[in-house]
């Protein structure tokens, strides 16, 4: 049987197999990791005025993301208090005057508190103070919307990204709209995309065209230079001399650029921003005209789903200021790549004779930190190696 | 983690998250539950001549109703004694001379006695008599088939819903037939379509058709007069004033009345009669005109079946006597409605803040009643309550 | 709950319950069978010149059946060394210069060894010789190509299969071409299927088709020669006087007959040759004209694929020396009636009423003789006899 140890005496590698393969890890996983982490979950500009929403699927949870009364963004849990109704169906999306429950019609305020309890007023003496819906954790950091499951704080996201406020600020990402969102679904343990998005010493034979705008060499020194394991990082893919965006050609794909670029500030050479969370594998990137974010959704041991939204200037038209299957091109068919890059790589490591190999020191140091932050969150897991069966 | 401990302090409340979600909880409760009722299996319309046969799935087992050369109906485990060959196919039905077995060619009388096993003939020496087909109880009430897995006794169904001999009696449901049979296949536990189906406060907002012709205040009134904790009960959906049978506007939908009704008796205001089982939540609900039955198949921890039947005089004739979409438009609707409400309760009870709420005592006691005799059935599962994962 | 004991105090019986329902068994059959017998894998005329190769699929593992610049067959593990990547897609088949990863392009040569790492050379201090792809046990025989997946050696499978060498040995196996290969999934335990494979008691009730050319009488007697509880058989089906080849008439379906035949050698009354492989259930069945491969590939305790292979003369040619429809519809048929016979005999056993029952000594002994040796290589799997949930 393959073996379950951890050897790094003189290389550092991947995980043994049990780490892509048990259930049981895989639920310890979402506690430990997923629930203890800043997650993308939107961006504001899907809600922006009182009563707007949407809601956000991950880690066996549903948040309504809903701008409550107060103008602030609220993270709350889609569990009714009643009977654990989820509330609002994935599908949904829009605006709501009140939060109401589907199944027996107890309705709740924008910030959450329970306003009526059909019936119980009849005479049930409980308090409805005690029976609001519970709230995650929410922070907005330039627009973007993030969640954590935790009980217990966590420092702030806005503060851990603070290397990116400048170069991002510039961008006035509040100022943006997706225009587009693909689903990408993945028959791989999360790890594998997550190690996938820590290297680009597969983007050469895996990703052509990608290849043909981004700097590899500066790629590679990006990653040696992250240091210290970490979650959060400012992060970006620099671009080839010349190339103006990250697209098939270089050229920009958008007419309108973001923020202060609009209004004639000119753009530093080979210009490029964005951000990226580790190990949950969320990544943000933006260059002047365009952005894309991914974020990766763990679904079981063995699946997941990698969500791509892509990103204009809230005033760009469609048609006029861009091309959508331009404006996509390129990431759609680099996501697709690397989904396929993780479905074979699944089946791989399910071999008896797999054992993680040597990782290059100088090409996948991502891995290393990214890992090592890993099984520091998890602690110790010995007894959840446990294969399917 | 959400508790798995069940606290009634203050309220009467529906069961912990493990109990909707736990594997090995729901192979017990096949045992402990669904192999210790009578089950609903079917009507005798549908086996009038010795030879006629139907099959019945549920909780893994699969029987086959025959009537028997006695006259009697017989529910024989569908199982060969030879190496244990699922002898009819669920999709047959009707006729046999013999009961066969296709893969050695075993042949069992009607009432399950081996009568050949070709070649053994030659000279193996066992008693056919040791190797008859398995029988099941079964019991005929009002022309309603019910069967136990249980090896042991149960007390008479019969005799448990004496109390509804008289209201169905006076239908003379032994005349009646089925003319439609659908399928709605739930992703949830079990227990969350018989909570559904045990409370009717959620009927005002989840079913408008229903409440056209469905007395309110007296469907709560019967549901707090249940008293004890028992699993069977004489059991009706009261009409509104006025209305005639539970239709989308309280006329009747089939001309043909049912016995008594059909040779000029009187029909009493308001006429219904029915029965229901809990916990595992089947139900039938009669009206002069039309009835219908709905049995829950539980298919896995996360999966149930229900299985609507309509039934009509037996000498009603569709497209003269009923249009089939009327006699059906009721009911179907209502159980898509109840599958759907089913399905995302059982995604929001999946959630780490999930808690059982309080529950209603005026307009929910039929869950308390239910989930009593559950508990007290199943016992101590304290060992069971894991996780997937 | 059925048994879990097996009592062969009178009869020879099939397995109780948890034998084809535990996917723990399942797991350790994967090991102490599946990892520890010949397997057939292919055939000599799918990879005729160095560089030729084709995948293999099984217990988890898939293979890159390969002929090496040595001109002979390596069976490599599809398992990148570095990572763990799935090499070659089991679609793929065909040629190769280099064995190469697309993941991140390690390029490995025909016979394994690693060639290249691309950057690694930049510095990384590993030695080559020391991530060559793993290597499987191979070995051909009259042109079948099989592999066995154990770490220690296993006595030749040509030495095994000695005994078939004269009859196949005639029809010069390795100049057969394979025309036509069907997977047929399957819906039950593996060991249903073998059970299948190893009595003809079933035939006559069936298989109506096989039974036209078949002799049932001497394939009977064939079973009871078998003597002891081994694992490969030079093993046949007889033909019914008259019949040249198993076909739907007994006429041989193909004009150019193999080897030897080919060149006017008499052939023999009643020709046929073949070869069995128990428990994992394997077995080739040749006629002067045409011949089968049939292998089993368990996927899952309940799940399993029956991959049916015909074979022809190298220079048989479609549409003149044979009808492709005619080649392969007895054996189609035949396979579709065994994969049915065993999912539904799969449903069966699951039942709380089955128990293994009394087997025909005369007719089902190759039965005993493949559990015998089953449960000779499993062992005691007394603590693995649970059941799902």
């Amino acid at each position: 049987m393959p073996t379950t140890t951890i050897d790094r005496g003189a290389y550092f590698t991947s995980l043994p197999q049990p780490y892509y393969l048990s259930p049981s890890l895989y639920e310890e996983e979402l506690e430990l990791i997923w629930g203890r982490q800043w997650l993308l979950a939107g961006h504001v500009s899907q809600i922006p005025a009182p009563g707007d929403f949407f809601t956000f699927e991950i880690a066996r949870e549903s948040l309504i993301l809903i701008r409550g009364d107060d103008g602030e963004v609220h993270a709350l849990y889609n569990v009714c208090r009643h009977r654990g109704f989820r509330i609002c169906d994935p599908t949904q999306g829009g605006h709501m005057k009140r939060i109401l429950c589907p199944y027996h019609a107890w309705q709740y305020g924008r910030d959450g508190e329970l306003l009526h309890a059909p019936k119980h007023a009849d005479g049930d003496p409980f308090a409805y103070a005690d029976y609001g819906l519970h709230e995650a954790a929410v922070e907005v950091w330039q627009g973007f919307i993030f969640v954590h499951l935790s009980d217990d704080p966590l420092p702030s996201i806005g503060a851990e990204l603070a290397a990116a406020d400048e170069s991002m600020g510039v961008l006035q990402p509040e100022r943006m709209k997706i225009v587009k969102t693909i689903e990408y679904p993945c028959a791989a343990n999360w790890k594998l995309l997550m190690e996938n998005e820590l290297e680009c010493y597969h983007c050469a034979p895996s990703h052509p065209e990608l290849c043909n705008t981004l700097s590899l060499a500066e790629m590679h020194a990006h990653h040696n230079e992250w240091g210290p394991d970490r979650p959060y990082f400012y992060s970006w893919m620099p671009l080839k001399n010349g190339a103006k965006s990250l697209t098939m050609d270089g050229e920009t794909v958008v007419r309108k650029p973001f923020g202060e670029y609009a209004e004639g500030r000119e753009v530093p050479e080979g210009f490029a921003s964005g951000f990226l969370v580790q190990p949950t594998c969320t990544f943000a990137m933006f260059y002047v005209d365009h952005g894309i974010t991914a974020k990766l959704i763990p679904n079981a041991v063995g699946e997941a789903t990698l969500v791509g939204d892509w990103f204009v200037h809230e005033d760009a038209v469609e048609g006029v200021d861009y091309d959508l299957d331009e404006l996509v091109g390129l990431w759609d068919i680099t996501h697709r790549q690397d989904i396929e890059l993780a479905n074979r790589q699944q089946l791989g490591i399910a071999s008896r004779k797999y054992a993680p190999g040597p990782d290059s020191k100088r090409y996948e140091p991502g891995i290393e930190s990214a890992l090592n932050l890993y099984l520091e969150m998890v602690g110790d897991v010995s007894g959840l190696l446990d294969l399917p069966g």
